[in-house]
């Protein structure tokens, strides 16, 4: 198994591979989520990991376009990682003797008041583990990178504090491309189109409510280039050929203009052994 | 008018104020979106503009916590930005001349096709406004930013290339907070909470289906510290107390177990005339 990720080795996206396929699995570092979804195609990575939306983030729109412009790929796995930032630098290394801390603006930004009173300055890097990268190799005294564990494993530094982002729940759910659908598989990913009419949506999601199926996740979108109908992702909690499913599915073609199954894939349960999944 | 921002001047979402309020406002920058509530609440500033949603990142949770958290502010307005990359370098300096491009990683992203066929280095920014300040303050021969056309004007740096994003439709709608409703409201954002059983949703949508009154944004987010319930943020096409809308709302209270109006206001008109506005 091995699994293509956005990043440099380190990065949070690595964590998440890590943490679904195992500790023995292959990890293949990409440099853009265009890259990852190649990989995959070209049969360098046997499945790809991208970040489909984090709590204070929000939705990666980017992702689902891919999913959508790769027919030939679906989602067949799910995994959530808890976004723990840890201050880290080159051993021996006291905290006050921290001066200037690197990392990506948005993990910056979630320890803004952490890092206010630290009393350093920030450096922007263009990712959290090229961060501890650059202080690791660099052999930067005084310094520190905001970035998760296990860029500090990768790149040798020392975790001075851990969990030191301002505000909790910071979870981000990624997807797992490629591979073949699971057995156990217990949830469903789709985008359909509606025209923007008062009434659409709602009808729209009657085909679930009259069947007793469950909605985990629900987002409109303007529809790009057409301007008056609207994209819906919908994460239903149900295998697509479970019988009510496919009903509801085939309901739903009724209603919407356009729409396709991105994949139906067994629901990450947290805390789970990631050694069961390998 | 004092319109309070987050970011650099030169940055979008100031871009976004001058959109919103013409040219002849007073805008303030702040360092983060806290800083841009807190100017509005000690009156610093009349309003503060903060992105809700991209079409390519999505929605900023981060802003609708802070509205949550401020039940003294209301939604006033809405802007809806393009955002177009500008290459931006010291006057003078040809394409060929640049070796490193400067700015937010998101950014640098979002141009990523762009910059390979340049063959230039990236260098991340903490904002996109930054970069551009960065090479008009250090002189920097040989570098570019990408940032907004605004940006190029308040550092006086020279757009060599606009609009070099990868990919089109790249819109971020603000919301304008502080001051008060406006008559000529028609649109109403709403925040309720649901428990997470099948046809809750649903029955919640039938309120304004059977009204006949449009939606045009809904999205659920998994409640903070409530495992099983779900957040929902909807935008309304109607007024908060159009005969209508104010019992649609009535209606919903019957169903949410928590519901909240962030404010009613005017809905954004692609290309309308700032002057209007001001």
């Amino acid at each position: 198994m091995t699994l293509a990720f956005q990043g440099e080795p380190g990065a949070y996206s690595e964590a998440a591979a890590l943490l679904f396929g195992g500790a023995a699995v292959t990890t293949l570092p990409c440099r853009s989520f265009d890259d990852v979804f190649a990989a995959v195609v070209s049969g360098q990575a046997t499945h790809g990991v991208v970040p489909l939306e984090n709590s204070i983030g929000g939705t990666i729109h980017r992702n689902y376009d891919l999913l959508l412009d790769h027919e030939d790929l679906s989602i067949t796995g799910e995994v959530q990682l808890d976004v723990v930032h840890c201050l880290q630098a080159l051993p021996g290394t006291a905290l006050s003797d921290i001066r200037v801390v690197y990392s990506h603006p948005q993990a910056l930004a979630q320890c803004e008041r952490y890092l206010r009173g630290l009393g350093v300055t920030v450096e922007a890097v263009y990712d959290t583990a090229g961060g501890a990268k650059l202080v690791a190799e660099q052999k930067l005294a005084g310094a520190a990178a905001l970035a998760s564990r296990r860029a500090a494993t990768v790149f040798g530094l020392e975790v001075l504090q851990e969990a030191v982002q301002d505000y909790e729940f910071n979870i981000t759910r990624f997807a797992i491309i490629g591979g073949i659908t699971q057995p156990d598989a217990n949830k469903t990913t789709i985008v359909f189109a509606l025209p923007s009419t008062p009434g659409a949506l709602f009808k729209a999601l009657s085909v679930f409510a009259l069947r007793d199926i469950n909605l985990s996740k629900l987002e409109s979108r303007p529809f790009r280039g057409r301007p008056w109908e609207y994209l819906f992702y919908v994460e239903v909690d149900a295998k697509s050929d479970d019988a009510a499913c496919a009903r509801a599915l085939m309901h739903l073609g009724e209603f919407a203009t356009w729409m396709r199954v991105l994949g139906t894939y067994k629901g990450w349960v947290r805390g789970s052994a990631p050694a069961a999944r390998a």
